[in-house]
């Protein structure tokens, strides 16, 4: 029968990693044909591959040395240690094949972008006002070739469509990577070790690599960020992404280190613990007090979700993606639907968001189909108990992604009262800010509650646990949409440093901000699932550790409480002072080039790009270690110095605190980059203006909350958690 | 015997109030011989008596529809709404007294200053470089009576021997009236009631007015100090305390109403309700499993532990004041302990940041000895394990003020990077300041924890109890020290918009900064017993309500951490948005005067003050509703509707978080200011420099952080605990 489970898991793991394939053969057809990008492209590529490589090769040792400890420790052993390391590399290709697709087709989306355009508009811009052009001899030396347009919908459609085609296959691959490498991995840890406890080192292994990866990936891009946009826009005065700055490469590579390596291993971290809790809670949960545990049910159910997921989410995908194998096929099926028709010839004719948000709910719709089947499937009798426990914890996901939307969005007014404040100046902007996230934990805090205790009340511990896999079951079409924005993204910055025509990076913005919205949702389910996911494993741990009470009354329970609550804290400095000394040394080289390097101002001379790629990886690397170990050592020592219980306070402290400030961070620094950009569409005296200036304060100090601190707590509470549930039997 | 208790607790409540008395006595004999210090002083000894009079009328409602529910409610009645009105009264009339001395103090304070300089400076600076002189009409008119300094010690030492007289004079009146209604009002709750359990009542009134007073004067100050700073320093150019700017009154105003009323109430409830805590818990507890419980000694030692403190704190005062009754005779005593002849030789020589710092070292000896001599008193066979966990306590409140004294100063690297960042403009000086904040909550909390461990392995919850009380028994000296602070302060404004010479201005700085040391050790022993006094509250609450325990297991009792949790996160949030607001329209008010009022840039129209006083009134008092009511309203709502052991998860989760906020922002903000001042004394640029514009914007953030959100924290987790305490019978 267990066999049985790993087959179909190993199955659904094979049908993922099939699609990317695919999809991945479409992508490498398509050529860039315009030298420039081509070379800008694979500059960033091999920057951004061997930040990876080196940053495997730090954590390899670290890797080594926890398998070898595991081997060693009594009670757990080989197979630990081997779901352990398998955990980590899975985590790791996940991170590597994505990184590598994603640095392959940011520069094809540009060309895509300008392909698409027509054919008045291409050469026009080529000698328009900037003056600036490093490689103009070898740009000119070889013929641009640049394809014609279908004239069909209109320009922007045409162009934005092909860009879309591009980026979202990247995208999709990124996800399908993800979860087909997850599910791959724990079949095969399953196969192996057959014994669900021992398997929870596979997620252990998996957080760890995600922490270092967010953490040293946070770092990488926000210290280039900070040093290029300082120096660059503020202090010298040219644009974004201009080719004389030095650390624009840098802050391109940074955009994948940070967005696509450091998310595909959060998501794959989230994905794979949150179905990990679930098999362990679910492999001792009975429905009646006293009566039989699910066993292989409760460990199957979780399985068949993420599988049906897997599936949902490439017909999503499909939906989307014009030239994915089959995707014809199966929005002509969709389309004969009653009522799917329109929907299918509109996102044929190129309406992009549209296209987007209807992947999404083709996906999430036939997985709450699925989830209603398989429920009848696995608990005949209580099939609607854990079909609402999991529906509950979906709506509340969704809901939470809308709410942080609403805080975030520079069309709602809590982002324009930050904009607004700017008129008194940085200090308003900032305090603004932070009261702006502190209060945005507010709802979501409230939303996590009322789900934990509606799946409790349903179906105990382990519906809350279902509910956490059902938020994240669609991973595999959220990540694609989370994914291809940083692709977009860097598409824009490829065309401003070739100079393209402003048509193109118009669109390759246009595409970014579209899929804004629908990312937002699944960074809600990021959320959600988080919390319940942690909450899940913490009651796992207590199982394991055979634990009646973590008694608050209790001064051990105190103490552990007061400490995992001040990890967060301490976390987050860390991580903020790390970005802070890497963009400090950024700035001071920047400023160095700028001064010491004759004719760099005039576009006569080459930048030392190199040298800010060496000082953002350095940063990285080395700073990503304290706050690492901290997170797996902090635990141990408090479950060996003050026994289990103490630690199931800490984990409980740390929870606490790591939801509320997660949300803070990571709400806090949206709001502010998102007020900058309110302000640079002309709101508020608009872009130049004081009031500009003031907002730029603000986005700079958001940078470390939001894309270093903010998403790596969301992993650091797992991990504790994880690793406490690891070491159980030790305690 | 328990009449016995309430006796003692009565002699030594009169005994402080008789201190007090005295003092003031000698106070009011000295006279301001300089007409427009006189005048400044009543100006803001009117604002600030009309501010509590103002807030008063609002919060007698609120103390009206409070204690009617408490009679109405089963199982409390009359006795509690009885000792909840009479804590209440307690705390406002400490606040009203010690406003009432502190603003009668400042004037004198400017005026002993400038009589103890020498004849030479005094007229010299009357025509000095400033040209305004609003009032030079009336100022002219009276002969100015300057009396001449004694010529001893030296310039500065005659002078500032004067001022630090008269300040600490006030300080010690506010300190000696908080201790002496802290311990007569629980004499009078305990006489009437005879029952532990409902005497809490008392502590939940003293609570109830503490965090309004300490919300509403903290939107009061900030929103005059930023509002005064950003349009007269910043953007008018005009030096702090200008009397131009119409908001100076305001601001100055605002120190009273923030730092004296604020604080008083403050450590009015700290102090109480450590009490409370202890004697609540030692009615019930006993050394060993199931023996006798201690009863009326575990209730008496408390307060004779403070009984105790009240006296230690009235002999450190003694040493400290020359002029004080009995002082002189006092030294005499001391002065012919071994060792002790040169210390008093030197306090009496004048120097006054030595003598600060001795008086609370006697206080702090005295206590120690007297804490071991009750000890064997009341706990023969124990009296080692008590006299230990409140010797633990004492010594942890002692390095946490240390501790929070490093991270906080310009003297140490902490304050000076945050420095050095404003070579890189606002946003980095934000960023190292809240990453200092967030690591300095690690050192603090270990503690803390350590405390609670020694105290709990020693005498059980206890002496956690206890550590609490020893941590508070010398409140009466600490808080002279404190307030002496802002009479000191104040002195100086006044000082700056009378255009006294500059030496004036000089030595209030110069006493205002000497206090700091010594006031830091002081409000380590505040937040410390902060800690300890909301667990032993929790403790106490869930012996109340017959919970056997709260197991974090328990999804209702993770829903109430959450929740709790997220609480302080909120009543930041909301704090520092109320002070932003009120700030706003200050601004705008100052800024209107400045346009609209002719004249008043070159000094020949008044400027409107009253107004700015008005808008800070009603901000303040429009504001603190919802934070105030929010902190009661919740912890009764989770617990009708979740149950007592959620409520008690909320009370958990909101000690946790509470705790690390208000340490993250008390120091933080605490950073900033001293960063700011660091600049200011020249170094990186020093004053008008870029580095200072930075450091600036640092501050501005700091001042709600550290002077309203904060410190209302460690009242906000203490009122929740005996807002749960108080109601336990009802859930």
């Amino acid at each position: 029968m267990w066999l049985f489970l790993v087959f179909v898991t190993l199955v659904f793991g094979a049908l993922a990693g099939l699609y990317a394939w695919t999809v991945y053969q479409k992508l490498e057809e398509s050529q860039i044909g315009h030298p420039r990008v081509a070379e800008l492209s694979s500059i960033i590529h091999e920057g951004a591959m061997a930040f990876l490589k080196k940053e495997y090769s730090w954590l390899a040792p670290f890797v080594g040395v926890v398998a070898v400890l595991l081997i060693a420790a009594p009670g757990l052993g080989l197979g630990s240690a081997f779901a352990f390391v398998l955990g980590a590399l899975c985590s790791a290709t996940a991170g590597w094949i994505g990184m590598y697709v994603a640095t392959n087709s940011n520069g094809r989306t540009t060309y895509a972008a300008l392909a698409g355009m027509p054919a008045e508009e291409k050469p026009a811009a080529k000698s328009s006002k900037k003056s600036v052009d490093l490689d103009k001899a070898e740009a000119d030396s070889e013929p641009v070739v640049v394809p014609e347009a279908p004239k069909s919908e209109g320009i922007l459609s045409a162009a934005a469509g092909n860009a879309l085609e591009v980026a979202f296959s990247g995208g999709s691959i990124v996800g399908m990577v993800v979860v087909g490498l997850g599910l791959i991995g724990l079949a095969f840890s399953y196969l192996f070790l057959n014994d669900v406890t021992a398997l929870t080192a596979f997620g252990m292994g998996a957080s760890s690599i995600a922490l270092f990866a967010r953490v040293g990936g946070g770092i990488y891009t926000k210290a280039a960020d900070v040093g290029a946009d300082l120096v660059g826009k503020v202090e010298a005065g040219i644009p974004e992404d201009d080719p004389r700055n030095p650390a624009v490469i840098a802050d391109n590579v940074g955009d994948n280190v940070g967005d696509i390596a450091g998310m595909g291993a959060d998501l794959f971290e989230s994905y794979v613990n949150s179905i990990l809790a679930a098999m362990a809670i679910g492999a001792v949960y009975s429905f009646t007090q006293g009566g039989e545990a699910l066993g292989l049910w409760g460990i199957g159910f979780p399985l068949f979700l993420a599988a049906w997921g897997v599936f949902s989410s490439i017909v999503g995908c499909m939906m989307i993606s014009q030239k994915a194998p089959y995707a014809g096929k199966v929005r002509a099926i969709i389309g004969k639907l009653p009522g799917m028709d329109g929907v299918v010839k509109r996102i044929e004719d190129g309406d992009a968001a549209f296209a987007l948000r209807t992947g999404t709910f083709v996906a999430g719709g036939l997985m709450i189909a699925g989830t209603f089947i398989l429920s009848i499937l696995f608990f005949f009798s209580n099939s609607f108990s854990v079909f609402l426990s999991v529906t509950s914890g979906v709506i509340a996901g969704i809901i939470i992604g809308i709410v942080t939307e609403i805080y975030t969005s520079g069309d709602y007014r809590f982002v324009q009262s930050v904009a607004a404040s700017s008129d008194t100046g940085a200090a308003t902007v900032i305090l603004s800010g932070l009261s702006l996230g502190m209060m945005s934990t507010g709802i979501p805090v409230l939303l996590i509650c009322l789900s934990t205790l509606i799946s409790y009340y349903l179906a105990g511990m382990f519906g809350v646990a279902v509910a956490a896999v059902g938020m994240l079951s669609i991973t595999g079409i959220s990540l694609s949409v989370d994914a291809y924005g940083p692709i977009a993204d860097n598409a824009g910055g490829i065309a401003e440093m070739s100079e393209l025509p402003e048509g193109v990076r118009k669109i390759t913005d246009h595409l970014d901000a579209i899929g804004n919205t629908t990312a937002a949702m699944g960074k809600g389910l990021a959320i959600g699932s988080a919390a319940l996911t942690a909450l899940a494993l913490f009651v796992a741990y207590s199982q394991a550790a055979h634990i009646d009470k973590i008694d608050i009354m209790n001064p051990y329970v105190i103490v552990g409480l007061l400490i995992g609550g001040m990890l967060p804290f301490i976390f987050c400095s860390l991580s903020i002072d790390a970005v802070s000394k890497a963009a400090g040394s950024m700035i001071e080289e920047v400023r160095r080039q700028f001064r010491e390097i004759p004719g760099i101002m005039e576009g006569k001379a080459k930048p030392d790009s190199n040298r800010c790629v060496e000082i953002s990886t350095h940063a990285a690397l080395t700073q990503m270690i304290v706050p690492g170990v901290m997170a797996i050592a902090v635990p141990v020592l408090v479950g060996f110095l003050l026994g289990k219980e103490a630690l199931g306070g800490l984990l409980g402290g740390a929870i606490v605190t790591g939801v509320m400030m997660a949300l803070f961070m990571a709400n806090s620094g949206g709001a502010w980059d998102n007020a900058k950009k309110y302000i640079e569409e002309g709101h508020f005296n608009g872009k130049g203006s004081p009031n500009h200036a003031a907002a730029v304060v603000g986005d700079t100090v958001g940078d470390p909350f939001k894309d270093t601190a903010g998403p790596a707590l969301n992993i650091l509470i797992k991990l504790m958690t994880v690793v406490a549930l690891v070491l159980a039997p030790l305690f």
